[in-house]
């Protein structure tokens, strides 16, 4: 299967050494594990197998598959047209020889990433994808989607860098354009009633993923930030129903948890938030350095975390157009840092810590990534007036500042501690 | 006058002893310059002295002063307004330490540069100023500016990231709200006749700058690119008038040298385009090496260069509407890296490559600026197309890399000769 999608298999099996014993060491040693995680690290187990399959069946049957690398994207659309929206992760540091070729040294390591795995012919899943939606929340991605264009279909969406009334106009303009780029692309009308039923189920997806969110509130905290970090990011791939319902399992056994006041951590563990770019498979590096260190992650104000499922779609459209109209709104209210300006990114973190009961943020960018690392002194700014800690990370994939990573948040904890004391 | 400013006196003393003996070594040893740029050398002489004078008159008489950073903010506004609109340079590394307090440290020298500029209190232009105007060409200055804005007063202007018709009539509005903004801030109203006025001598200022860049296409060039980079780096703050007047003075000269056959270098020198990111005052560091290697440097498509002055505002509109309709194609118009796709630039300067005999192309890009960095592949894509030799640089404020810069250079010029001969 691999080598018919044009895997080059010597790097692909590369990334699947890395994987594997990445999972397993981050994962598989956690103590009180969920009994329903079951489902989640088969995923992983499988993450290049069983996917992929359903994914080459998919197009078998004449299907599309559509890959995004942000959650502007509207999967509904995608979905409503018949088609499978996979977002694709780039966490790991593989074909960066490649990538260089086409792109800085300099840039984002996700930038990176995608390139490199593409160049490299690394990634199953961006290997299954027919086309992929670009975005320009970034300069960097909006420009090496022009790159990627040489390679592949790119059709690029243009966020708007304001929220401002005509720039909900352009969005909504943007958001009514895919509609029909991918009635284009697939073949296949999207109607008033395939719209309604992919908005349900994407909402579905949504819905669970706050409710496990919700239960992160109590104390102690019924599952790690590892295990719910994994979660977002397979919901960004996984088939939908399956995943929401699996989720739903899970959290039933959390809500048992709660009720018998068992947790995942020791009591009095420190409750970090962490906030900032988005953290894809497998880069689970800072999650681990925290969570090995005695605290416990109790939300992600990231893009693979509550920017992915906290707003849901109104479902009282009455026609395609009030669909799109909504759609447009529920993806305008991301508070990403891509906009200008984003105070209700900051507003909604103060309010996080307290709903969340958090000890500190740590604020996690990507290196080279203006907007969020440029941001993060708004969010220091805000966090300081309102007396809530914060530490500021930036980092990569790479395993070179671990052990400094861990020197900083071991001290930023005691510094906690000795406040809580 | 200075102190009045808020200046600090002695940053800006750190400043005024870098640029009179950069100036002297970088323009002063030049041979055969035109008679006519005393002019300039005066207006460098006095960079901190005079003009700082006229915006302090300007002021009290209750005159606004309005800052921008970039060529996108329509100076015809803000003087149809009776405002003065200075281009902000940022092209030295002073304030650096200040500057990494609010900003990441990996981030291009521009924007590290406004903000220690501010935050150091070292530059009159910048102290002079009443407001900035901001635009979303960048992450970097997008985010930065919020930044700025606890400082002082910042207005944003959206700048799209396509240039579509529904861009262009994004792109309309901003301008148009512009004028409003410019008509409360100053308290003048901006009529049909007062921005005829201001279209006009700002398109008599590009309009100098074209002829210029005209005579330069000629063999032997009568003028040297580090010349032309100063007068187009002037442009950005001087008097409209008086540079207008004074520019075409030098090209008065200028043709006489055309008509004798006088040039700045030695026969048969190599002729070089610059391509990529600004170069504000005092970086003149690249086209310095270049010339100081035997070249010649004969076009900037650069923002302080052909980007400024190569489109001028259509001057027929038959009110105040129709002039806003013109401004904003103009604008628009700007081939910046900004824009997804930017095809336009690339072809360009193939076409550039022809008309002004260039035996080569020098793509020069601030580091971490990731918008020229990343298109520089479409434009070593398209140049190679077309058979047209392509050095590809990223730097900084610093000297640090001057040496190598001028190895590279050299080589570069090495091969270029071989192929010439």
């Amino acid at each position: 299967m691999w080598e018919s999608l044009g895997l080059d298999l010597e790097a692909h099996d590369q990334l699947l050494q890395v994987i594997p014993p990445a999972f397993g060491e981050v994962y598989m040693q956690q103590k009180n594990r969920p009994a329903e995680m079951e489902y989640f690290d088969f995923v992983i187990s499988e993450i290049h197998g069983l996917r992929i399959q359903e994914l080459q069946e998919h197009k078998a049957r004449g299907g599309k598959v559509v890959g995004a690398f942000c959650i502007f994207v509207p999967e509904e659309i995608v979905r409503a047209a018949g088609g499978i929206c996979v977002g694709l992760c780039s966490g790991a540091e593989i074909g960066t020889a490649q990538a260089e070729k086409v792109l800085p040294r300099n840039i984002c390591p996700l930038i990176k990433s995608f390139m490199g795995f593409k160049l490299g012919h690394v990634c199953p899943y961006f290997e299954s994808c027919d086309m992929v939606v670009g975005e320009t929340t970034c300069d960097g991605k909006k420009k090496a989607f022009e790159i990627l264009n040489d390679y592949m279909p790119v059709h690029m969406m243009e966020t708007p860098q304001m929220k401002r009334e005509k720039d909900k106009a352009l969005w909504r303009s943007e958001v009514r354009d895919f509609v029909t780029e991918m009635e284009q692309f697939t073949g296949n009308n999207v109607t008033y009633g395939s719209l309604k039923r992919a908005i349900q189920d994407v909402n579905g997806k949504r819905k669970v993923l706050a409710r496990l969110a919700e239960l992160r509130k109590n104390i102690p905290a019924p599952i790690s930030g590892k295990d719910s970090l994994l979660i977002e990011q397979i919901a960004m791939y996984d088939d939908v129903d399956r995943f929401t319902g699996q989720t739903a399992k899970l959290c039933d056994e959390l809500e048992e948890r709660v009720r018998t006041g068992a947790g995942v951590h020791e009591p009095g563990a420190l409750r970090i938030i962490v906030s900032g770019t988005p953290m894809a498979v497998p880069n689970w590096k800072v999650p681990h350095i925290i969570e090995s260190s005695g605290a416990v992650v109790v939300a992600e104000e990231l893009c693979t975390g509550l920017r992915y499922f906290e707003n849901t779609v109104a479902e009282d459209g009455h026609d395609l157009e009030q669909q799109v109209d909504a759609l447009a709104k529920r993806y305008l209210d991301i508070d990403c840092a891509c906009f200008t300006p984003n105070a209700k990114r900051t507003d909604k973190l103060v309010q996080l810590a307290e709903e969340y009961k958090a000890d500190g943020i740590i604020h996690c960018s990507l290196a080279f990534c203006d907007p969020y690392l440029v941001e993060a002194n708004r969010v220091e700014k805000v966090l300081k007036e309102h007396n809530i800690p914060l530490l500021r990370i930036e980092t990569d994939y790479g395993q070179e500042d671990s052990g400094q990573l861990k020197t900083r948040i071991e001290a930023f904890f005691e510094m906690l501690a000795a406040k809580k004391a």
